[in-house]
């Protein structure tokens, strides 16, 4: 299972159009309310992103996962030192990663960063989107989704409105 | 109040690559719900749509209205005949279409069409957005949205699930 956990505008950008993301936790959240983030961590065995974002969650201070982070990257030779057990690198086609993170046991996969997920759903390697919409229309900026070959179908089973404000939606794909 | 009530994918098109409405009733509806749409056009006292959305929906036999539809267009001279008590067509700039509603005693407004939706967002004219995500990702198509000079913020107030597929978020803009 492959799976999306992102918040994006209504209008359908992750990032505005400077590249903030400043507005995606612009809501007040008096009770800081983690809207399902640590339960789907919980139900994921690892992480797959890509080198933008390897380089943006690389800089937090402490590091923020507790499961395996793989990194895809065609152009990158390794990852720099200190992410030793947390983050591994990965090369090739998206079945070809799949098929080595499979391999080491991991199943359920927390596909992360605009440009991985984009890359998913144009391959229809996507099976769930939890997709968490900050009530905003942005108007531009980096778009949560992507031109495809063909339509894709999922169905929406879930959806819960936080903090009077923001809707979650999940969406499971439909059976290929 | 000017509201918007209409289907989109989750990418956010109102139309998919041919232009095709089709995908917007393919999920089973046996009972043929109207996912508040009668209840929404109650609430209403007027339709403005723009030149094209009026051409295809003066196609329709019978006239599908009870309530008056004006007609954005800078273009035509006139609307053809046998519309008389049904459409009427303005001139003018928004903010002077609205004038004119308006002193007709006609204050919710059902903005519709997309050209004229994405018109109004972009005058920051929109108070309610009632957005029925169908749960495809098209790919590609005519978008519901558009560049905005600035971010509009609204509140999510409502959500809905259909069918166990379709999801109705009601969005409210907040006090500008």
């Amino acid at each position: 299972m492959n799976k999306v956990f992102i918040g994006s505008s209504v209008d359908g950008f992750i990032a505005d159009k400077e590249g903030k993301l400043d507005w995606l936790h612009s809501i007040p959240n008096p009770e800081n309310i983690d809207m399902g983030y640590a339960s789907f961590m919980e139900g994921i065995d690892a992480l797959v992103m890509g080198r933008k974002s390897f380089e943006t969650v690389s800089r937090f201070i402490p590091w923020p996962y507790e499961k395996p982070v793989f990194v895809l990257s065609n152009q990158l030779e390794s990852l720099p030192d200190g992410f030793t057990d947390k983050a591994f690198l990965l090369k090739g086609t998206l079945k070809e990663v799949l098929a080595k993170i499979h391999a080491k046991g991991y199943f359920n996969l927390y596909i992360d960063g605009g440009q991985t997920i984009r890359s998913f759903l144009s391959a229809d390697l996507i099976d769930e989107m939890i997709i968490t919409q900050i009530p905003y229309l942005l108007g531009g900026g980096t778009p949560l989704f992507t031109e495809l070959p063909r339509r894709l179908e999922f169905q929406c089973v879930e959806s819960k409105i936080f903090l009077n404000s923001v809707v979650q939606n999940r969406f499971k794909r439909k059976p290929r």
